[in-house]
């Protein structure tokens, strides 16, 4: 059957010439960001745990973590957690098939309080934190859907979005938080997963807002932090030089109050040991970024299983199908996808699969929707490789 | 000081003009949108607590109720509840105030059950709710911005955006979801609040798809179920001609099997009781749609306090903003407003406030520029009166 | 098959010739009772859902209710819970049968919910407390033996303990709390249901130690505190002598310090509004009082099945013997019956039921012997009766 | 001031010489004495927290740890846990002094994890078990009793029992208990730390029923289970000959069908991975026994505070008593002892310490009562020794 796939060319100022643009960030320690991490580790770790049992995935949706802030008394040189930080894994799960009981509670609480060692490393997971769970069994009308031989139909009338390329400013923003927590923080720990980086352009200026939790056990004194931020301004500046020729100014942790030595300090890393709750869907979009310049989807990414769920695989999906017709279709200045579903409906056989496409000036329309359309019939067409990338880790989905 | 308004001509196809458009709205009783209205009502109920008890707003930040999603038998005629929903209230809030005590948590815990009450009519709150409640004490850095007799400090480094005014598609997606559940529901009870319009517009041809989980007691038989989604069909067909004059085509509960009498039927009106758990921020904007052809913000905008969170003020006001330079600008075609906070800078004084206008074809920007900023300065000068409007209820949340 | 069933002679002191007593009894709304009563109230209201669901009371056991205190601010003529008391109904109840789903969760929460609406007469359960709940399901080894054809078998090797008459302390420290909370309260509204009364006999000389959380919105003010608390002390004073001629000292609410007002004052009647706990099966057994001059039981009577839990039956059933031993046999001082179950036997076959009998002077011992075997032997043989009169409500608990 | 010390000559016959004597122990893998443990290790945590922190124990209460049963999956050889056990840490505790936030919940929270981790060897803490905390703050009022420089006043109107010697019964209960889980285990990791010991004595005929959760992965089969506890049971007559020259037949398991092979496997050792829940109090009494012949107090000793908490310090000080009467004055036979506190009052001075004697045939009551009186009056001059005993841990309490 042939895929209502609409391609359209798109008459619009392309976000790299528009005057103000807004990208965030928020990096990996941020609430919102654990949320994201703890949901999507626990459906990864309920795929493998189903394809090991039961030899396929089975109906699961795990994306509704809520984490509640917990008390802190950050010091430099070291601090305490008061109050744990207390986290609850939300969702469905099947927990019996043909007759075998499955251990999904037991993978989950593994797979979180894994997923969360490995990426707060300053967090004493024995007295930090308390993570709780509460998994339900799914509606049982949703389960015949994942049957192996076939494409799964739709659980859901939902839309993904997806677009391509990043502008200088996405790739700024992204960047600055990858590095500043791979490569900087290998020589500073004192660097807290916890990251905000707020990127606005006015023109050719850009200016970076960075919001930072630094670890007190790492930092002797004010004048030491007050060392590391600008070491940290210095890199960021130096880095940005490779993204773009524009001007970067970088402002890092500018609530600070160094008079009252009321700044942005903790004991773990992480605004959720004080203050901060956090919750799935509510950060990036599955490229890593919020961009209210560009179309968006509110469906949290995260946690849903990667067989079924739109809100999942057409985010991902489109994303992919972007990025693949800008690299395939050199004409392609800027190009947004919009995959929508209906409920029961072959996933391959979306209700529509929309692109608008801006190309570049002096370029035909025409050849690049041609291309651009079999680019997006390909994926389409092999749209159960995204379930494969997301159960392989491939795939980022914050 | 000079408020740093950037207001740009946006060289784009109108979303109007545009062939595809995409459009949803999340009904009042759809798990998202309960957990928004309950952190929203926390809110409000916090801050009439604290006016009362205090004379002035104090901290708090209640935009994070989990919902999990309960286990029900619906059955034509009845049903019931087999397991109760398990709702988790999730917040920071002043407990302690010049050495009164507040009754935070008893307080959030009453205004969430009766909004529950008030919303969900069928859903019985002595058997088929657990309200629970984890409200911590906030940050204490943020507490000294709640004085009254200045403009508040931003809590935070973020955004808000809006738009007006609303394409045909919006107008119509949000006006279905309202009259089905005021109107229609007032003759057909056994509509429930759990509602979802998905609306697709492919150049002149409208399709809603809408999810309506009905509600078994009022619902005699198969037949009747039948009977009533046909009735609605029809009335969502004559009330959108008074939107639009495209062709509209209306599909309800589209994932029904009625071979196998699989069907979208409930004990209390919404999927909440079985399998859907919800969150907040996760469903509508604060315009009450969410619209991947144009701008968003991710934050939640509702249960955040109205005193100095951005994620909340800059919303509503960016939507304020634009729907009020439509009406006094009438040379404009499309707005999208954008303001950015920087932490610990006062509210009316945004990082940048931002307005991308599309003139209507044959007029001047000029004059539309020098008019918009007017409207724009007015708003910041005024920005308190979106604190007001909130405490009192004028203005929705999601 | 004879039962093993041992009476013995018990050559010692009665205890009411012994010249130290103490006893103690928990009135309803204490922490720990209201633990017992709410686990009760769940059962019964199980056994009820399962009788009309299916036939047949199926396997449950809820005798774990945990009852974490909130804050409160009480005051004369008003006060309110600042947080709300958070009770977590535990425990396993059978959620399955012959393809049906049973709502025991909904059940459980329901009858608890009703069952403190009509116990604390002053608590607002919208506001002033949590009510949650984890139910397991239990093992399924145990299901079958929830049979009704026939004797079912004892779920675990235990043991039940009773004794009678009621010595005259025992007597006069039941009936203290009994008709302080229900006939004086009447009249007196400000009593709170959560009061404890020790009694202590030295010789002829008897001191009963009240300690009784009193209502604010009933009291003016400290003096009419204390003129309630003296009121009490005669109403208690003149109803003691109806159950002895002994001297009785009575001492209210001595923990008080009235130059400092503090005084156990609540808003609710019950400590549990702030800094109480409550668990089941550590206050009152099942005869109502706590008598460590007696054998007693560990076991919780509260909330567990009336099916084939032996701490439950066996406590009952003790206790009934050793009422219908001292009626029916006039000889009889003091008796005290300890029934021992071996798991998997048959409820009406106890590895050994045991009574211990202190006979008046100058009577035969071989006469009380036989008349004791064959009251034991009837109730053996009739033991489902303890069954039925649990789900009839006739038997309390606590 | 004299104390109110009443020693008494019981006219009974000694438990020794009754013809049915039943005596329990739980070992500390039953889901009630993991719950005595838990609660137990967090007080002694805060304790050492509070003394290093502030010089002083502070106030706290935590004796109410609820544990819900997970679900499993024991099979020979291996076996897994389906879903995690629940443990809920609940108690009053001190958070704040002289402006210091102390960290009494992440204390709470390590030391139960720690406690869990020493006592249960074979359960995995990373996906096992859920522990989460809700420690409120306590009662302003009880407070001030924390001075270091005076005897403490009781925190309320309670008592303690305690008894001494141990019977023959009750040494071979305890100790068969006992020496299972440290000497036989040591070669036979097979048994799992959740035992009972019922002990039945009928004249000279003891017969021991002890039902153990042996642990799946150590033992191969079934042929392997039923030697292992045919070598438990060999074990356990060989040791009981130590204790006893009456007749002891032992009975392991009795509930097994080895038919069906529903026999008592677990995963991790204890029976709350599957079904049992637990509470504190409600298992062995401090002595570590349930004796329905001997006085008893309902009090919990675990877990509550060591300064002021009757309900602790009184149990413990009575058994204390007993043993050293029983050591120091030769002629008792039997003692019990009986301390009651009236709220208020210093803990040096009960409003009654009861002592009943039963002497050795042809002895004299009168010195017995002499020495009696200056050992309990000893003990009573330096009751904060019991205090210090505790927080050294040189004190058992279940």
């Amino acid at each position: 059957m042939a895929r209502n796939i609409k391609v359209e060319e798109l008459f619009q100022t392309p976000v790299e010439k528009q005057r103000i643009e807004l990208v965030e960030r928020k990096g990996i320690g941020h609430p919102d960001s654990i949320s994201d991490g703890l949901a999507e580790a626990v459906s990864r770790a309920l795929c493998r745990e189903y394809i090991s049992k039961c030899g396929a995935v089975l109906h699961h949706n795990t994306d509704e973590t809520q984490i509640v802030a917990g008390r802190s008394s950050p010091r430099f040189g070291g601090g305490e957690i008061l109050q744990p930080i207390y986290i609850l894994l939300v969702g469905r799960a099947t927990k019996e098939f043909e007759g075998v009981d499955l251990a999904t509670e037991s993978v989950a609480l593994q797979a979180a309080r894994q997923y969360l060692k490995n990426t707060l490393v300053n967090m004493d997971l024995e007295r930090d934190v308390i993570m709780d769970c509460k998994l339900g069994t799914g509606s049982s009308d949703l389960r015949d859907v994942f049957k192996r031989d076939r494409i799964p139909v739709a659980n859901d009338t939902s839309f993904g979005v997806g677009h391509a390329p990043f502008s200088e400013l996405e790739n700024l923003v992204y960047n600055t938080e990858r590095q500043l927590l791979t490569d900087l923080k290998s020589r500073m720990p004192g660097i807290g997963e916890d990251m905000k980086v707020m990127g606005l352009r006015d023109g050719e200026d850009i200016t970076l807002t960075i919001c930072s939790g630094m670890i007190g056990r790492y930092i002797d004194d004010l004048d030491s932090y007050i060392n590391m931020t600008q070491e940290m301004q210095t890199y960021v500046e130096e880095m940005a030089t490779r993204y773009t020729e524009r001007n970067v100014k970088v402002c890092i942790n500018t609530g600070d109050n160094l008079k009252t030595s009321s700044i942005f300090l903790t004991v773990t890393g992480t605004s959720a040991e004080m203050g901060d709750d956090g919750s799935v869907g509510r950060g990036n979009r599955c490229n890593g970024l919020i961009t209210p310049n560009r179309p968006m989807s509110m469906e949290a990414t995260s946690g849903k299983n990667p067989i079924n769920h739109i809100g999942k695989i057409y985010n991902l999906l489109s994303t992919q199908m972007a990025r693949d017709i800008v690299k395939q279709v050199p004409e392609v200045q800027d190009v947004y996808i919009r995959l929508l579903s209906q409920i029961g409906k072959p996933i391959d056989q979306p209700l529509v699969a929309s692109a608008q496409v801006i190309p570049k000036e002096g370029t035909s329309f025409a050849k690049v929707k041609a291309e651009a359309e079999v680019v997006m019939d390909d994926w389409l067409s092999n749209v159960t490789k995204i379930t494969e990338m997301v159960i392989k880790g491939e795939l980022d989905t914050f």
